[in-house]
């Protein structure tokens, strides 16, 4: 019993590690961000948006993100207002709307994602511990979804590509 | 330039990814958390003032979460209303407080930490494959807080370890 309580809080300070690595990295984004009038919450929406492309629906985003819909329609509502992103309706669904980059929308995008902090903390690791760290990723991210019981299959960004041509 | 461009892609997909992952074991750990009115953050929250234990004051408390002592102090207000943490006056220095644990907070700690979602996702990694895990995110760890430029030393949660004696 000892044991299996020591396993169990070993399993529980890795979790609470990776949670403090996942702040440490947002924390060094942000502050990277600061100066652009973005956070690093609305850098990564504008990613995901350009990574799906044509088909950017508020529902499909959500999925790339574990979240509710509401609460992602929430924030395009309010990166629509600072006019990063536009609704357009022309779906055959009813109800249903596209979400694309404004003009302002790209020129964010484009210097949100050049910044330093992510290549700098990820150059850390050499060629195989990347690999390793990354599979390690993969792994744990396939056994969660299990466990949330999602019955759509959840996108997994593409690691090894080349950048979408505008 | 391309080849930059494309490093620098791949780089903010491995960081989408490791937040997608992130999100995904949350929400599993919130989903079991459901029955027991509490939330995954609020359960880390308990995790972390026993892990601290008798010096638990809410700035130590924040370094561990790399947030600003004020959205925790807040946060830890909540959970005073609650029931769950109580505050205790009698450090030398003025105006500081100590965060200890009530009687209730001790029950939720000990019936959160038990449950099973988390062993779960982890069991999926080989014993090798979670010393790489973890090995990596301490170095991504150490270079983000570098970047982060915190002066102080950020308490590492230790792995090995026994659970603590009530």
């Amino acid at each position: 019993v000892f044991d299996k309580m020591t396993d169990i809080f070993s399993d529980y300070y890795l979790w609470i590690l990776f949670s403090q690595t996942w702040e440490a990295i947002s924390k060094a984004r942000n502050k990277e961000l600061l100066s652009q009038d973005i956070s690093e919450r609305r850098a990564a929406l504008l990613f995901i948006i350009q990574l799906i492309g044509h088909d950017a629906t508020p529902v499909k985003i959500s999925r790339y993100l574990f979240r509710e819909p509401h609460s992602i329609s929430e924030l395009l509502d309010r990166m629509e207002a600072q006019g990063l992103v536009k609704k357009v309706k022309d779906l055959d669904r009813k109800n249903q709307v596209r979400i694309e980059l404004t003009e302002k929308g790209h020129e964010y995008y484009e210097t949100s994602i050049v910044p330093k902090n992510i290549p700098e903390i990820l150059s850390v690791l050499t060629e195989e511990e990347r690999k390793q760290f990354l599979s390690g990723l993969i792994k744990l991210r396939k056994a969660a979804i299990k466990l949330i019981g999602i019955r759509y299959e959840v996108p997994l960004p593409p690691i090894d590509v080349t950048p979408p041509l505008r």
